[in-house]
């Protein structure tokens, strides 16, 4: 390994002699000193020349700085390196798209993505993937203590059965099959094995929507569990959860957060819930529009129940429950009370829904009557009824997108600004 | 959540009423009394009957038992539950393919992965997976320690550009594209950015061939570094992560092992090294067969030369370095003092290449170079080699296929048997 200190450490080899190496990330020429400013992935350092072999280098050009540590108070973290000796590890770097040094990113969201690979080391830019890797951190841990097993499900499916629309179409050795939308067959599949199972993965949505926040491509965090009595067990394993994930964010990207600025949020140890018909009847009341007999939330409807939910209960969450069965997939399981109403909740995060999730249907011959009640051939869900025969334990679950989570956090306008190399309809590279 | 304490906390129970659910894993009627075993996913507890409502479950019926935990040397854990009342919380289960309660398999492979849903059930079966998550989480838990950052990197790719044959065909939004063989790219261009990434996904391989080791979609562990010396720097971080896989493993999957009555790897500080001619004469003088002037080793070679490693240096791993360019992708770096010769490696593990991992070409004039030498255009590969025209530091990584890893560790013959639901030439359901 390249022998060398980390500028974060520099500090701690006052006196010194050593070396360090990252990215030239700003040269300032002054009149008899030039200062070199160094990144690697701990931070900034600062190098101070006095001679001809200053600047020589662009920005971005990979260089190892070997020289003495010595205080400064002006410098990042109060040390720089002096009397330097750099040699470059590759060759003069292209000027990247925009100024990567600048505090602020003075470039468009089409140039950030063009250039990914090169964008993406602004530390405004790579903050947001910090803050994703560890929200997946935070949601394993999470998980873990609550005795969940992880799995790696199939990617290609035989029958685009889930929603019908909008799944990609591949060539299988011939024949035709298609990239999974989610892992939902297959997490329901694994209760039967581990009783508790989650999954990190990418799921495929061929959406033809041009809009800020749909993805070709999305990473979902799915999680699955049996012996629950209704959905309010799965909703009370998600609060944690979620938890878990800010407190993974608190912990282990702390500097991104800090950069950003960001107020994470508070995750109440009961999130308030309302079911869908009496969150109709409140806006009918409060918001001055009528929504009962629309079978779904509208953008707007989640954004006014997000606000009052932090009026009213002092939380940025909010459990919507109990929706019309028209609005959830056929696999839901119905609210024994209310005919017509489900046992499935989505969760609601900052005016928009971040999570959705529910009680499934266990029984075999509730998934023959669900299917047949939707005038749906029961036979393209060959191996999935079959798992129903064998018997399955009450189970409910839910998915987070990583993705959409991660921009809610971070208050980006796009989610492809926290996506890595998006994928859209217009969008296959890099 | 159903109120219920799991099977294996039953001895800490003593004479108290408890809640056990699970499945009916067993049920055994003598003259005066029936005994049912309950799974659930902490292990066995048994069920004593003395009246008529015993035995009107099938097997796999999943059911809730309430009753009086009693010592009995004889049960599994030294108690079991007496008095109980029973609820089924499915219906009668229709009798799996095979007896799961046997020790033995008694199903062949087809049938096995026909059913997957249900034999996964089966202790011996689950173990696999067991021991999979738990190499994943050290896989996780090693690169973490040393700074490695987790990344979600595209499945879906404008161009066939890796190794151009055995990929699958994607119409994407009425454009051609593909499916990812692996993150190489996109873990090279993270280098930039984090230095140190990871990531654990899926990547597809259209493998026409029928084989006990090919399948179509398998779950890479890659990582990638940059700021290394050579490829020895790569081979120390694998070192330490193959450790960790194996800490992982015994410490997480403990019951799995013992199950499965393995003998888990010393993975040595040092793996022993030994150069692919090095080898090559080595094999001529001693095993009776000459492979000098091949490009490649034959599986005969890596099983001789892993037969050779455990007498000569007492190890189960052995590093193979130096391979021939001929053998080895474009972007591998080539060894500066042998020319032909590259700092590409491949770990060997019982017999078999576990791991193959290198140093990578950094320069992007060296990029261009090595694809005029191979008579390629360097035009699909426009968005990869813009990467190294940003500044990249000298890197190299590698890439452990994780079923064949546990197909490995656990002795099976087929890597299907450890693959959650497989995808091969014939195979596209369950």
């Amino acid at each position: 390994m390249i022998s060398r200190v980390m500028a974060a450490d520099l500090p701690g080899h006052l006196g010194q002699q050593v070396t360090i190496a990252g990215w030239l990330h700003r040269r300032r020429e002054l009149k008899s000193v030039t200062f070199l400013i160094v990144r690697d992935r701990s931070g900034l350092a600062q190098v101070v020349l006095h001679g001809p072999e200053a600047g020589q280098f662009p920005e971005e050009t990979v260089i190892q700085v070997t020289g003495q540590a010595a205080a400064n108070p002006q410098a990042p973290g109060g040390a720089e390196l002096i009397e330097p000796v750099i040699t470059a590890l590759s060759g003069p770097a292209v000027p990247p798209p925009f100024d990567l040094y600048r505090p602020t990113i003075t470039a468009g969201l089409p140039t950030i993505l063009d250039h990914a690979p090169t964008t993406l080391r602004h530390r405004r830019l790579r903050a947001g993937f910090e803050i994703s890797a560890a929200s997946v951190a935070g949601f394993r841990e999470a998980l873990g203590k609550l005795d969940f097993t992880e799995v790696h499900t199939p990617k290609i499916v035989e029958s685009a059965t889930e929603s019908g629309a909008n799944v990609f179409g591949i060539d299988y050795f011939g024949r035709p099959a298609y990239l999974a939308q989610s892992p939902q067959f297959y997490k329901q599949a694994m209760v039967g094995v581990f009783e508790r199972v989650f999954e990190v993965g990418p799921v495929f949505r061929a959406e033809p929507h041009d809009t800020a926040r749909h993805l070709a491509q999305y990473t979902s965090l799915d999680a699955e569990l049996g012996f629950i009595t209704d959905h309010h067990d799965v909703m009370a394993v998600l609060r944690d959860v979620v938890a878990g994930m800010v407190t993974g964010v608190r912990e282990r990207a702390s500097s991104a957060v800090d950069l950003l600025e960001l107020t994470l949020p508070t995750v109440p140890v009961r999130i308030p819930e309302i079911g869908f018909a009496d969150a109709q009847d409140l806006m009918a009341r409060q918001m001055g529009q009528d929504p009962r007999g629309e079978s779904d939330l509208a953008p707007a409807h989640e954004r006014w129940l997000c606000e009052w939910a932090l009026r009213e209960h002092g939380s940025e969450f909010l459990y919507v429950t109990g929706y019309p069965a028209v609005t959830k997939p056929f696999y839901t399981h119905p609210d024994p009370a209310r005919p017509g109403y489900t046992n499935g909740f989505d969760l609601l995060f900052r005016g928009l829904e971040l999570v959705t999730g529910g009680q499934r249907l266990h029984l075999h011959a509730d998934y023959l009557a669900a299917l047949a009640a939707r005038r749906e051939d029961p036979r393209p869900y060959g191996s999935y009824l079959q798992v129903f025969e064998h018997g399955m334990p009450p189970h409910g679950g839910f998915a987070i997108g990583l993705e959409r989570w991660t921009a809610r956090l971070t208050g980006v306008a796009n989610v492809r600004q926290v996506t890595l190399f998006p994928r859209d309809l217009h969008r296959l590279s890099p």
